[in-house]
């Protein structure tokens, strides 16, 4: 499953304070949306229709400033982070209230699509259009945020940026991030002209909530033909870099029975890893293992490879099914090593445990997502920048149905009239929000 | 196995003339072949004691230099042809006759050991250095070969120069390989001050036979505790490069049941290609597949593998059987990709078939061989430069026994007394053939 359907709301959700009529009579422009969206992916797109716009490249740095345009011509004030974390921040009422924020990322997988992150970060700019083209100054301020790298295609690991602004990792660790040939994040955003001055953390740059629209990368909503599901929370991610080591030898002269082939060896672990996961109880709960990266050496035809190193990623609903993935490797990759005569390191460098979401804000997102006839709640396959900001203060999600389920990936697809009713249950489930935050602030108004 | 023991003669050896006194008590110096080795390891040599000299390269360059220094020193002229083979040719007292060649290569494997070819080049410099010691003109002119690019690590395919002088490939083909940069043979050849003026063939530049030592690269010899193999011949090969594309998607919410993993799919190939060849009679009669070059993309950890390229490498005694395992390989690999979604493309860019090597010359090898005690006979499981003189010259081959019969690796390893004997029976094979052609064309004094 792309991602999971849940049972019933695991607390009973908060009664929300009724919705008052100027707010209910607010309405996203779907066709805004869209050209919104095109224009967001004016650089780094490529012929087939997808795109490749890796963090802190020159489109990266090109499309950054469009967010500063596009957002200062709706009032707002610019913060830029350690990071490079964007905040395009629009006053309230109440300007002693952290601002809600509305945030995703801009940065793409090296063949990725035109929706996955971006369509959030553009469904953000809509609701921050609709406020101003109707002269509505919310309760709380609004934060539109693009957060930097979430991908973590070029620098892993994924969701960084929101990692650091969420505790998760220190601004050194993510400053020292290299890319393949070494080059710094910190070194880049600072090419690119995005290292900002506010450090990047939720005490010195808070929040009061964090919403974040994206498509579900998964088939559920598709198969069930909703536009838009309610995100309860996310799965369970763990990472590992695996090296092995075997012995280079002449193919045409080492007996098969006398071989330490690296590379068969890696084979048998992605066959192994992929077998764990599709066969019985962990397959009928969800839980995943891919291999998709691989580097062997020497690299000659004639010579048995000697190193290879693999990128394991194990992800399932729960944290237990994730441990229990990982052991089914470790012991059977373990045996591969001895019956093939290798050694083997594996680096577990990176965890995302599982996830529920803030249960206001998903009834914040529910209400939103009933009134536009969307029943459908899951809980999401990938990981987002919503996991770190979750970390600090109330946050929730909601996915937009894309096509087949298809994502990083050039076919990615989501129909205008899905985008569109993915900003109309934003808009709606970020106005409950700031409505409830002044019956909490302001009991005697409500 | 490494080689493959062979029953014996399939046809009756010819009664060789018996060896004048003054052959007879030639003798080599088995330590000054040692110190010759070293020198020739003088360039591109590794902290781990093996050997990184790909073919036209800067060290490469400086080895052929010696190379023309050494042998000119034995009273050689040097011819060099263009595909930069190199030729030092010693008069004999018959110099109507192309001469007797004693060759192989000075190129290495990345990451490759100090015997493999040099120990050959080297034992027929020390041949040379007998005769020139002792002051023999022997019969026919002798030429002391270094063929450019054996190994084919650098410039696929294996044996390209020796291939384009038997005639297997044009001199075109052989300058317009190229390396991962891109960079032509015939522009390194160039650029190292190697492309000779003297037309690559047979035709324009002949031998009258060619002899090869060379280490067994296998634990035959190792097995049987003999310093020296007879090679009777040299088994099957093909080669084939495989693209197989399958569809880039999120590995954390594609499920995995709607996949198309071509790692995944190539992992099975691997599996399955090594299972083919280690099970039943293929692996009873020595038939051998190696995959031991993958490549895969996009190689963003969360993105599931679109395209894979393998190369395999198919090997047996007998045409037949590496005709079978392909044959097997392909129907396999077909399921594969129709069980995982997957598209493949095989390429089969290279074949070298099953080769017996000439009987006189054989004979020559197994008179010197015996008269030095030993009496195994081998197939070879690599091939060699002799591969492709044998389409034009009477060609024989004699193995040096390697530790473990490891090859293509720093730890590669004869000991110099097993060097010695080497070199010895080279010695003695290559005046039994001399002193033949003395009687084939003077039978009045034979």
């Amino acid at each position: 499953m792309g991602a999971f359907e849940t049972s019933s709301p695991a607390v009973a959700p908060k009664l929300l304070p009724r919705l008052s009529e100027q707010y209910l009579s607010l309405r996203s422009n779907g066709q805004r949306l869209i050209e919104t969206l095109e224009s967001a992916c004016a650089w780094g797109n490529t012929p087939d229709g997808g795109m490749n716009r890796l963090a802190c490249n020159d489109d990266d740095g090109k499309v950054r400033q469009w967010f500063i345009d596009e957002t200062k011509k709706c009032g707002c004030e610019i913060k830029i982070d350690a990071m490079g974390n964007m905040f395009a921040i629009r006053p309230g009422q109440n300007n002693n209230l952290p601002p809600i924020g509305i945030g995703s990322h801009l940065d793409t997988q090296p063949t990725g699509g035109k929706y996955d992150g971006i369509l959030g970060v553009t469904s953000g700019i809509e609701v921050l259009q609709t406020l101003h083209a109707n002269n509505i100054t919310t309760y709380a301020p609004l934060a539109i945020i693009n957060w930097t790298n979430e991908e973590g295609a070029r620098f892993p690991p994924a969701m960084l940026a929101s990692g650091v602004w969420g505790g998760a990792f220190t601004t050194e660790y993510g400053h020292g991030r290299t890319d393949q040939n070494g080059v710094t994040l910190k070194q880049e955003l600072e090419r690119i002209g995005f290292l900002g001055k506010t450090p990047c953390s939720f005490e010195a740059n808070p929040l009061s909530a964090h919403f974040e629209l994206h498509i579900e990368q998964g088939p559920m909503l598709d198969a069930a033909e909703f536009p838009v599901a309610v995100v309860r929370g996310v799965q369970s991610i763990r990472w590992y870099s695996i090296d092995i080591v075997g012995r280079e030898a002449h193919t045409g002269t080492t007996p098969m029975d006398r071989r330490s082939d690296a590379l068969l060896g890696a084979a048998k672990m992605i066959v192994e890893a992929n077998r764990f996961v599709t066969e019985g109880d962990l397959a009928a709960r969800g839980a995943r293992a891919t291999i998709a990266v691989i580097e062997s050496g020497p690299g000659s035809i004639n010579t048995i490879a000697g190193k290879v190193r693999l990128n394991l990623d194990i992800r399932a609903p729960t944290d237990l099914d994730v441990a229990l993935v990982e052991e089914l490797c470790r012991a059977r990759f373990h045996e591969i090593c001895e019956e093939q005569g290798l050694t083997m390191d594996i680096d577990h460098f990176w965890t995302s445990p599982a996830l529920h979401f803030d249960p206001t804000m998903v009834q914040c997102v529910r209400e939103s997502a009933n009134k536009a006839g969307c029943q459908m709640e899951l809980v999401s396959g990938a990981g987002h920048d919503s996991v770190y900001t979750s970390l600090k203060v109330p946050t929730a999600m909601m996915f937009v149905r894309c096509r087949d389920g298809v994502s990083h990936n050039p076919a990615e697809y989501s129909r205008p009239e899905d985008c569109a009713a993915g900003a109309e249950v934003l808009l709606g489930a970020y106005l409950r929000y700031d409505n409830y935050l002044r019956t909490l602030n302001e009991p005697a108004k409500a």
